[in-house]
């Protein structure tokens, strides 16, 4: 059945970041829609983030294209040149090998929804312009590493 | 600027089937967000469909995942196990390569509104259960040919 039962797509709460970088995503709720109807080629989340919290830390991709787009709520998009406010009914893209790090973050008194959508790429590097973390995908899932190549504890 | 400016993104009004299917898609208006972006992994549309149209005549695709979300109104989604209703916050996924022809239908009398995203894959078969007609993309965009192989005049 192509139609998505939405109740049954699992929540995954929280990020994979490693310490210190767990804690603010620690209300940031994604349901893999992609996933549930067995996609492959692209990921799709219906992505809700309580008041504080966000998308992700600011980062780009070198492989994988990425795009939201806002329901509810009111999110600020982060990036090299500032801050733009996003809306219900906004969206934004995000081209892949464009060295612009951006993320949204809730600001607002109440719960931000959007739905993104990336490419899977087998192999990826994601640059976290602001922090010492990078994360890399060789054929299997993404693995968070220090700048220099090591691991976190 | 990776936000986008919806009210410049251009309207692609009706579709670019042969007669005599063309005329059933007159009052679908495609707005390409992805390609805005510049996206070019996958394509996003903001599709509005008057009553009585619908996303495309049913199909699959050979290469090209497919998803849908429906942001505003109503739509039956038509494949070969039957009908499903759409409504505001569901969604579908088609995985490429699944012989199972599908479209959504606006058989309501207001205005659907979609978010449908596509992979863009370089080379394609889309294939149409219902009537005399394929789309095949080899490196270009589509063209739609008959079943036969041979053009529409």
């Amino acid at each position: 059945m192509p139609k998505i039962d939405m109740d049954a797509v699992p929540e995954r709460r929280g990020s994979g970041y490693p310490d210190p970088f767990k804690a603010a995503y620690a209300n940031r709720i994604k349901q893999p829609l992609g996933d549930a109807a067995g996609l492959t080629q692209f990921g799709v989340n219906l992505t809700r983030m309580a008041p504080g919290t966000g998308t992700a830390l600011r980062h780009w991709h070198e492989n994988e294209d990425e795009f939201v787009y806002v329901l509810e709520g009111e999110l600020v998009l982060i990036e090299d040149e500032g801050e733009t406010v996003l809306r219900a009914g906004d969206a934004a893209g995000f081209k892949a090998g464009v060295p612009n790090g951006h993320c949204l973050v809730n600001r607002s008194d109440r719960e931000a929804v959007i739905l993104e959508v990336g490419t899977r790429a087998p192999t990826e590097r994601g640059h976290y312009p602001d922090v010492d973390l990078m994360a890399v995908k060789d054929g299997g899932g993404f693995k968070f590493i220090h700048k220099s190549g090591e691991p976190y504890a």
